[in-house]
């Protein structure tokens, strides 16, 4: 396989976008990140995006995309895992050019969601999970992340001040961060005291309902060194499932896909996940990022909570998780997410993420999971 | 690059399949693939599916299925090009073994369509459409086929009983499917007083609504050649797009992706379309494959009418086209059609398709396409 690089990347201010349709923030997104680029055409496409059928009643998005963006005919592919969309374009986007099938590919994410109501887009969202196990009996989201929380919280100690010290670190970083939905700081007392959603979870531990878009464009690693711009490669990748249903897991606070998609990025990476230096996660609600950093095995099994709180993965600490502002305080256009999170660590690798940037970082890993983590996709990034 | 096998395949019958969810159809059809090939585990898991959110309201397939496959965590992801979501999968799951990230690699395609009432099934097809340009003044599919039928007739003369003779030759083929869902014939008269359905598109020139799957296992080559089988190659793919909307074309008789699909997939499998033996294409109406047929290059511009009424494309002529009865009596459940179509080509080239079996077929080729072609996937078959 060939080696991989990213040689362009491109966000916009995610928000609620109701003066802008779905094609239009995929062309504006992809046209940034071709102009990062220095491209004036592509070879492929892969589009991330969850179910713009229920949302916006359109599917076939490669064909609309790739013609709307002015690059037909050019193969294009649309691809789903639920909210881990993103991240399964950018697997799919990297072996295409690992074969050598294609060597400009642009890998977007996309997802236009606040054109329905609320319990629309919950509907939406919701089938994500089993619907024949979950969904018909009325559980949402947010009630399964709830008992996430309460078992996590029974079995481990973990304190309801902790979720929402995960919630306070996102949005202090995300107020660095002048693309995301929510760019401001809150605070602990404001989670506690924010609506309560599905016991414990409340408003303000739930990431929000987002129109948004991403876009990088990989290509062989030739194709980067001949740019003028730090060469970030992706040097792992690892995708995974796991039991759809969470009633059907032996332990439902232990990402089992989160572990099994880390360890094959790392061992293709041939990578100690102590050696990475900045994480971009799955924070989709407040106890998922604490799940994620223990599968990830940044901490101890259980430990999750007590790391946040004792500042481990803030900015500054040991390991920094969700600098961007994560989907929490960035926004969470489910299909764009995965890509997002490979542009806010392409970024970081170069040195240009202002002032949120993590000093000296050389290996960046994204993460993102579908459902309660019925399926999850890693990614390790490295500069040259 | 490395060379892939398809080394199993599996199909179940196709029709209303009320009593069987979509999961339970996957799981079938995914265990007759692994029967088939001799295996009892899969690297990786490819699943084609244009709108299970819409029809059956439930996404994150991936997962969902290789769980209920017990064969979970591998990696699962589900890929969508509207009506060539099948032929999509196949070419994604096709680069994955060929890049060597994965050996044994299921390629399913899956689609549960009646679970809806004909309307609610024609407004989640119509999602391929152009929603802003062309669903929302109301226009569906047959009548974007009615449209270019209509001009198709203006401009060469192709005749209403000519577009008849396609769904007649197909259900003769079908007559020899037992797994198709209609496996009768019909005659030219009855197509022709069928009910109207969009002038001059009448219902026995439509493929039906159905539910159904079907699967291939996908290997390098010198895996195959440990089997027992004749091994039958992808020698080539090729995907293209064009406009999505039927009203941004310069000739709406002409399927320009169609053209480039089947250009760059000979190319690359360094074949001339004169010297395929056997063809699976995509007839979602009689006009269809007219147009299919002209953009192969098996006969001139404007002259696929007169080839369908001279026997060209019968069994037993010089370009057998869809001898499993196509899509129109085969039957389309959207996402599984593209893989089905591959399943049809390999049991020709093994020497297996029973009544219905092309003697002497060596080379094969398969064509399915999104919306009125604004996507199109083609794949070339070998046997060695």
């Amino acid at each position: 396989m060939r080696e991989v690089a990213v040689i362009g990347v491109g966000m916009i201010k995610w928000g609620e976008l109701w003066e802008k349709s779905l094609r239009t923030i995929f062309v504006e997104t992809a046209l940034a990140a071709m102009d990062d680029a220095g491209v004036d055409h592509l070879d492929a496409l892969y589009v991330g995006c969850m179910s713009s059928g229920l949302f916006v009643g359109q599917e076939h998005l490669g064909s609309l995309l790739a013609d709307y963006l002015g690059q037909k005919p050019i193969p294009a592919a649309r691809v789903e895992s639920a909210c881990a969309s993103g991240g399964l374009a950018l697997r799919l986007g990297f072996i295409d050019v690992a074969s050598g099938m294609n060597d400009i590919v642009l890998v977007a994410g996309v997802e236009k969601m606040t054109d329905l109501n609320p319990n629309e887009a919950t509907y939406a969202l919701g089938t994500a999970a089993d619907q024949e196990y979950e969904g018909y009996h009325g559980v949402t989201f947010p009630g399964l992340y709830a008992l996430m929380a309460r078992a996590h919280m029974e079995k481990y100690g973990t304190t309801r001040e902790q979720l929402a010290m995960v919630a306070v670190k996102n949005h202090d970083h995300g107020s660095l961060n002048p693309l995301a939905q929510f760019p401001f700081k809150i605070s602990v007392e404001a989670v506690l005291n924010s609506p309560l959603v599905a016991d414990p979870l409340r408003v303000l531990d739930c990431s929000p309902i987002t129109d948004g878009a991403a876009a990088v464009i990989l290509a062989p690693v030739e194709v980067a060194r001949k740019l003028q711009k730090p060469v970030v490669k992706i040097i792992g990748t690892g995708q995974a499932t796991d039991s759809i249903a969470l009633a059907q897991r032996e332990d439902v606070t232990w990402l089992e896909a989160v572990y099994q998609s880390a360890k094959k990025a790392l061992a293709m990476a041939d990578k100690k996940i102590e050696e990475i230096n900045i994480f971009e996660v799955h924070d989709c609600f407040t106890i998922a990022e604490i799940c994620v950093i223990e599968a990830l095995g940044l901490v101890e099994r259980g430990k999750g909570g007590q790391a946040v709180e004792a500042g481990l993965t803030r900015i500054d600490g040991r390991f920094p998780v969700n600098p961007s502002g994560g989907l929490k305080a960035k926004g969470h256009p489910v299909g764009a997410t995965g890509v997002a999170q490979a542009v806010e660590v392409v970024e970081q690798l170069r040195g240009e993420a202002g002032a949120r940037q993590v000093k000296g970082a050389c290996f960046g890993l994204t993460q993102t999971m579908g459902g309660t983590g019925g399926s999850s996709v890693v990614h390790i990034f490295a500069v040259e």
